[in-house]
């Protein structure tokens, strides 16, 4: 009823520049994650190594318990990987405690904010993290059930229109993650060019610099089929799947740049 | 003449899947590096914190040493920051030592692989990390040429169209990080679909199941001008920009799915 949930704000969370465009709230931090194609997601690989290391991956925020959660709600982060990988293994022999921690991150940029001076210059973007502890999901029913959420934000549907269930081959090369999520944060750049008063009250610099936006989007072009399957047209669910996505990107970009800017905002 | 540089292979960036896809040598693990718009930098935030961080950050491969170095040489990733942030102080002090142990990542997806099992979905890919230890630029010379470095990355010769040199309030605000690489790897996928015999071979799977390929590309939309600019046309090194790096991307998307996979490849 109007209510937000939000993370709790701690140090490893909590911005410190452009706090305006930081939010703590879990339907946009989710959001973010959701949209994701790719993760990239960091751990500490032991004792004897100074590097965090990070890993790409796919993942999709969501509730086993509540499957009918909604974005905002509280939501564990499943992440697909395999069976042998080192995440995996660091995962597994941290199963007795509460689990590995990590943290997964990731950026959308929407457009290339060009201004006076490369001291404005800046992207709009859309980035998140979360911090939380993974451990291995062993529920047959989960890891079943999250496979098919992962699967299904590649391409929407795709799991039913795919040959399933997997086989037992398939179910033990496949490893699931499970984040418990302890906190997270996110940061959301939108608007247009904002420079300082010293050089857009300057004649001489902007009679001579173009200033503007570039909006960027991802593009899902025209599907070549691969000539192993008997199917001969490309499915409906995958054209309007591609189609609907390239004008929501398209519009999500080109749309940024037309937010106000709040008066706090500097570029 | 005709030798390849290639990163030592440790535990930490030795690739134990998919071997065939990963590559040690420093060009093509550069050039993803500087084909990226965004780049995710892991560091730990001290001992009190078991997360590693990640911050999306903007950054350039390059020699400040031998300005004329190739992709495929030596060179430092130089990382762009704000003054004040968590990892700037952490380099900060670091700065006395090797520096801040830190990861760079980033990965690009180039298309969605729709294979006949959830198990066989793949994406076509570009990613690459590297392992080093930041430190701060003090050298005002090398900052303003990491600056004019990473500038230009984003938008080719902007760095000249914009109004530089940058003032004595830009430069102490800015801070450049400067990663000595101690290794790194990266992967590429591409090619097309591929199953499994047991699903190929399978009538009522490939007559029932699409396969095939959609390519993924980043897209420069219209520039949206600013209206505080005095500049009315759109200057050509942008426009120019734009259709060279829209052609170039729906290139290498579409063309990776012609790519023969090898033999050895699963899916």
């Amino acid at each position: 009823m109007g209510r937000t949930l939000t993370y709790p704000k701690k140090v490893s969370n909590t911005a410190n520049r452009y706090k305006h465009r930081a939010t703590y709230d879990l339907g946009p931090i989710h959001s973010i994650i959701n949209d994701s194609q790719v993760l990239h997601v960091s751990f500490n690989p032991g004792p004897d190594d100074p590097f965090p290391a990070i890993l790409p991956m796919i993942g999709q925020m969501g509730s086993f318990e509540f499957p009918s959660a909604s974005i905002d709600e509280p939501l564990e982060c499943y992440l697909h990987g395999y069976v042998s990988s080192r995440i995996m293994n660091l995962a597994r022999s941290c199963s007795d405690g509460e689990g590995l921690p990590i943290c997964v991150a990731t950026s959308k940029i929407d457009g290339l904010i060009l201004s006076l001076t490369p001291n404005s210059h800046s992207y709009n973007y859309r980035s998140a993290i979360l911090h939380g502890y993974a451990t291995l999901v062993t529920d047959e029913e989960e890891k079943l059930w999250a496979m098919k959420l992962i699967t299904n934000s590649v391409l929407a549907d795709r799991w039913d229109h795919s040959r399933v269930p997997p086989d037992r081959a398939e179910m033990q090369s496949t490893v699931i993650l499970k984040v418990k999520i302890v906190d997270g944060s996110g940061k959301i750049r939108d608007g247009g060019v904002s420079d300082e008063r010293k050089d857009s009250g300057n004649e001489q610099v902007t009679s001579s610099v173009w200033t503007g936006v570039v909006p960027v989007w991802e593009t899902f072009g025209t599907p070549i089929p691969s000539g192993d399957s008997k199917v001969a047209e490309v499915p409906e669910y995958i054209n309007s799947y591609i189609a609907s996505k390239n004008s929501q990107n398209k519009a999500l970009a080109e749309g940024a740049v037309k937010v106000q800017l709040p008066a706090e905002e500097q570029h």
